[in-house]
């Protein structure tokens, strides 16, 4: 617990995501995810992680419900472990992660990787309010305060009274 | 820098993106300064940091163009940090991460504030291609690899000697 932040006195959705996928590595192991690989010893090829610190951010992925094992060998015994659907749906983080650090710490010269859209194209993510369909532009979001809210440690709180 | 990941060996653009916010807070301090928090006191009023911590995050972000400093009163002489357009550019990594939380982690109870479309309705972002204009898809994303490029640690070295 040392090499995160305490984001638990936060009443956030954005802290309740980091407090979730923010601690280091975990965001490269979800990117690894997404291009397909789903065992230990690749993830430890992939990152150069060592083994203890990559089975804990594994293990609080899956009791995250982000990632899900699935045993693919008996004999011996295999695990392998897969998105859910909640892992899935950090897919557009991720996208604008690769968008940004392409435009503005890579510039011109290339990432190991580049993301091409099913149209042909390179992937350059936009976003659009799922109610109107617009593309969001400068100065049209309005933030809207709730005084009602739980913090992050009530509602971890609440889930081990529940558990 | 014990508290962070060293992903100079990775030549990924997600790796560069959390190579410069992936410090535990740094997000954070970037949602207030999209909520307009522009000044160190406001930072530490919102996050309840330690002023070292705070004063090394802001550093950090304004070396990596993310903040600019402003004098906005010359005796005694004060500043704050504001948004750059490449600060700005992060904007959409944090609307998902707050969607994220919204839906997955607060689920029914609310979080402490929500955004709002300039249509009037809550805001759930969706990702659209730039080039085609469609919403993605599951699946409809490619990864093509570059064997050329640079990691993450040897631009950092043709940075500090060009500077």
């Amino acid at each position: 617990m040392g090499r995160s932040a305490d984001y638990s006195k936060q009443k956030c959705a954005i802290a309740a995501t980091l407090d979730i996928v923010g601690e280091p590595w975990t965001l490269l192991i979800l990117r690894d995810a997404f291009r397909g690989l789903s065992r230990f010893e690749q993830w430890q090829d992939s990152l150069g992680l060592a083994r203890n610190v990559l089975a804990s951010r594994l293990k609080s992925l899956i009791r995250n419900g982000v990632l899900e094992p699935r045993v693919y060998c008996e004999r011996p015994r295999r695990q392998e472990y897969l998105l859910t659907e909640k892992g899935y749906e950090l897919r557009p983080i991720i996208l604008h992660m690769m968008d940004w650090g392409e435009r503005h710490v890579y510039g011109e010269q290339q990432a190991e990787s580049e993301l091409v859209h099913a149209c042909g194209h390179h992937l350059t993510p936009v976003v659009h309010c799922a109610h109107c369909d617009a593309a969001l532009q400068r100065g049209d979001i309005t933030v809207v305060h709730n005084t009602q809210s739980p913090s992050i440690g009530e509602m971890q709180e609440k889930r081990q009274l529940s558990a």
